[in-house]
């Protein structure tokens, strides 16, 4: 389905990334859940909380499992976390006395919070490399027209001159310090989730930190000292790094739009979008596109800072929340990044061209 | 892709919708697409504005037609909008001499906002059959357990004891309001939108008015003065009321879920979610999600209304804004009406069962 | 204080609106309370649920009373409403035995909701007379300018010439239309709340809806079939209808602020803001600051549709949240329409001067 | 005025707060931007930009100045800032020829961003101080009553017995990381702003950075590489900070709300709030406004990532939205952590205390 314009088909190469998306598919979801499942199992044995023999079996099972999307979305309907009927699959594919072995001692928030750790560990390496080339992109752009003089506007009206140098570095400095952002935030997500029904790792033996530091060290996440299913603010701040990102590509990119207008005329555009009813017209989309990011994950983001407020051991509603918004928020960024380097290699200033 | 829970294959049956979700698909948005294109055809060929020979041709194009999909979202990315590349697809089937008919005078909003006002007008249709379904239930959930007595809380503290009745009726009365809210921003949303260009239907020979009032009359929309092209309010306000329908809902979400807290113990849940470490639990999965529902939309509101901010003859920027939010706007609207319908029909009240 | 700039002394001409914001003070809000306590009485009195002789002694105690604002801060700093402490100062100036007739049978959610009503009221009112003042402007702009033709732009690009007619109608239809969105969201706000401790009327031996109309027709507010203590759709939907209005303004805001940009030229400011580095710039503050209150309320909106979510029969958290955001739309609303008045009254069309 | 509840006398200790209020109250706005204009011309000054003669005149003029505040307000309501109608109250107190040594080179921006630099350092001090009040406060019940055995809730349903000291570690671990957050996000707000009219340092014969660097040494500040007029992302991350706080506290306060249900019973208010009708309850109120505060902060914080698109070299509408919404963030931060620790010291914890 694709009710998200950021699903949607036709939108891939506008608002939607697939890069980006495919982090967020159900084979990435599900392989990033079954990575859960064997480093929770494995763990287990060599602690001694199940049988040795256990691992093998739980390791051909996940092998190659392909789930039932139609009893999972039924499943998932019913209990409002995927995990009850995957497992159910799962458990279907091993022998009676192993089945309890299987994601024994965990609750599904260990299992979706951590696999989407996981994956939220691959999207900051995506998007640390794209800012990486927005950053090369518009440091090229400033070695071949960083002297240019344009107007500077205040206000919206014209002020005195500046030279292209400054409203380049005052697009990529945001940038720059986004990175070290993304970079400090990540000790916030990419964690591992372990505490069992209701955190406390009660049929651990004792033993649940020593799981979970195996566990941690196998999927190269951070083991933390209690469980964060009800501490939401490391996820909020990741969500308002997305939206620092994207709030400083969409000062780029209105910049760009205004300083494209035909009566300015001091960026020029190497490409523009097609009108149906103007074909002559070179309109400035990535430009436009970029603002629309930015105000997409500003409205997204006040949700995500709601979902802090998270009642309880566990909260369907605040958690639930979460899922909706930020695959969004991380697909939203990655595309405005696309944008942005694109664009930082499709535009190129003219001075000041006539008295205002 | 599924970055969107909300298009997630997993969550059609939680917070997704299939029926709703389907007025958004790439095969709904075309057919719209199409049949503006074939209304406006008509219409002006009824006017003299093309030639009458080049409908058939036109509808003959259009029969059948299946988008190449990869061709569009190219055209999109570049583009901005759909059109281009859908025509460029359409005008292929066409003899040279036909093409400049289609769409002719036309520009991509008007026809991609009277697709979507087609779509709107279904969506209303299921959501007021939805709101109908839900006030059935607990009208039916009034008569019979009505005279329940419960404790009334005020600020998450007992007061006095209430009937059933008091309580139900504060979620019915407010979907009463929201039936009749729906209907009124009904004139708003399903409008024939048709302005060329610029919105000065230029090129209709002064027609443009006619031409328009044929085609609201084929589409069964509204014709209006003037093109909205830049008067986002009436879109905006219908997004309003999606807001509300689910902020009553979460406000029944909300409350159902404290009633069934196993110490309150007011409210028997037929049926419950299951948990994956305490299989013994009945989790108030729906009621939950009627909160999550309510913040999604309350949420993703702010961005419409700042949508309104349209600057000049269009907006790439606040256009595009639109579509990433109201489609699942609509969707979370349509899974808390069936979400909130079942939920009315599986729950029972206890009386006042203990001290407090 | 003024940690909103909404309420800073230096703002009350940009930002601020001294006549809304006056039916925001500790005056209005008093004086609106004590209206509700008086009529409480008299309604009271006349149905024999207080005896007579207690009606003018509660007229003399209000007569004229001034309330210790710290005392008032102290108690609602710990009750989280100002109505005990404010009866403690009341009935300080009664009888012993007169004292329980005041505000009998009521909760401190009828009279604060009700008194929020008496102002909101007026709030219509204001805002009604100040939107006829905008669309009079507009029109009277159109009857000067209208045959101007300018450039049109979509995308942030020229496109073909419109008639400066297209474009102020597209500023002053939304308004048209949202005149009688207020006048119709008028019937949800301007109701007279009387419910009781838990919205049962337990204490009024069955008369309470004879009660509640004596007093709605002396308050001129409307009743209703039951309280409205946790149905708070009405007061959301007043919410939206503000953010309508302020979101069309800035439309408008955004238009003149592009148009009326050096290199355009298109339109021609009266008067302009001042900079303290460049005195001659003339700055386009008025068309930037109905931007920023279209943004703000758009902002606020989404916290008013959050508190739909109502829990149970009163919530101190959701109630608290709607007075902390919607008098701020108000004032905002108004600031915004004095703005545009006064801006549509010192902008002039200039046409097209430059090839583009 | 008070339209905002933040700023209302009557809520100055409920979501108000009169120490972090007086941050932004009309002296000490005035008197960080008399602190910026000093700074500048003693470092002008030294930097032979202005005449040595001409510091003691203007410290002279700036001390013990009174602003005339309705002619500022009239200026601001003209100008957008506050600065022109200020200089100009400031320069009658000059002689005519060190008129112009007063604020030479600079901008409004200049002067209002680091004015407002200066309180939030202050401001930072004072959150920082009571988040140690807060986690100490933690600290000491989890002392006295951490081994308390509760139960654990998840999706709203008893689920199996926790720890107190599990519940409380989840209230303050993620505050530890916001102090660790807060000072981090120091060094982008903490920052002195000299850029001149468009950014460029023109008027300084090259000495701005040094000019800069003595201004920041004597306003303890950090001097930046360039102007921050239209990087805004260093405002928004601490806005951020400020709503992960609030946010964290927000669930605190949901579950001390949850757990203090007379059904429930598992923890114990001290004191709480009364009631107009029902003078026995002992109403949770600080515990249900960390929850408003929380919504509050995450709704405003939308607007604040908004204004991250600042077009051009200074966008009257998007700083203008920064000054409607930030000071009253801080407010609203410092108001739920005074409220925290208030509720930290007067709640107790009981025992699982009936079957479930």
């Amino acid at each position: 389905m694709s009710a998200a314009a950021i699903d949607h088909p036709f939108f891939t190469k506008l608002v939607g990334d697939e890069e980006a998306a495919a982090l967020f598919s159900v084979e990435a979801e599900v392989d990033a859940l079954l990575r859960f499942e064997l480093a929770l199992a494995r763990a287990e044995s060599r602690h001694g909380i199940i049988p040795a023999e256990a691992v093998p079996a739980i390791e051909a099972a996940l092998n190659g499992f392909t789930p039932d999307v139609e009893a999972i979305a039924t499943g998932l309907g019913n209990d409002g976390v995927v995990i009850p009927a995957l497992l159910k699959q799962l458990r279907a594919k091993l022998s009676d006395d192993l089945r309890p072995h299987l994601h024994f001692g965990a609750t599904s928030q260990d299992a979706i919070d951590t696999a989407l750790a996981l994956r939220l560990a691959k999207a900051i390496v995506l998007l640390d490399e794209r800012l990486e080339q927005v950053i090369n992109a518009l440091d090229a752009l400033e070695d071949r027209d960083g002297a240019v003089e344009v107007m500077g506007h205040t206000r919206m009206q014209a002020a005195i001159p500046v030279a292209a140098r400054r409203k380049i570095r005052s697009w990529s400095d945001p940038l720059l310090r986004d990175r070290a952002r993304l970079k400090a935030v990540g000790t916030d997500v990419e964690v591992l989730h372990l505490g069992g029904a209701a955190g406390t790792l009660e049929k651990f033996d004792g033993k649940g930190n020593l799981v979970a530091a195996d566990m941690a060290a196998e999927l190269k996440l951070r083991p933390v000292d209690q469980p964060r299913h009800t501490e939401r603010d490391g996820i909020a701040a990741f969500a308002s790094v997305l939206s620092l990102i994207t709030g400083s590509l969409g000062k780029f990119g209105q910049d760009v739009a205004l300083m494209a207008q035909n009566e300015v005329g001091e960026i020029n555009l190497a490409t523009g979008g097609g009108s149906s009813a103007m074909p002559h017209k070179k309109n400035p989309v990535p430009a436009e596109v970029l603002v629309t990011l930015a105000r997409f994950n500003a409205t997204l983001l006040s949700g995500m800072h709601h979902s802090v407020v998270h009642e309880n051991e566990r909260s369907g509603a605040a958690w639930t929340l979460e899922w909706m918004l930020l695959p969004q928020m991380v697909v939203a960024t990655a595309a405005a990044l696309r944008l942005a380097s694109n664009l930082a290699q499709n535009i190129s200033f003219n001075g000041v061209n006539r008295s205002v």
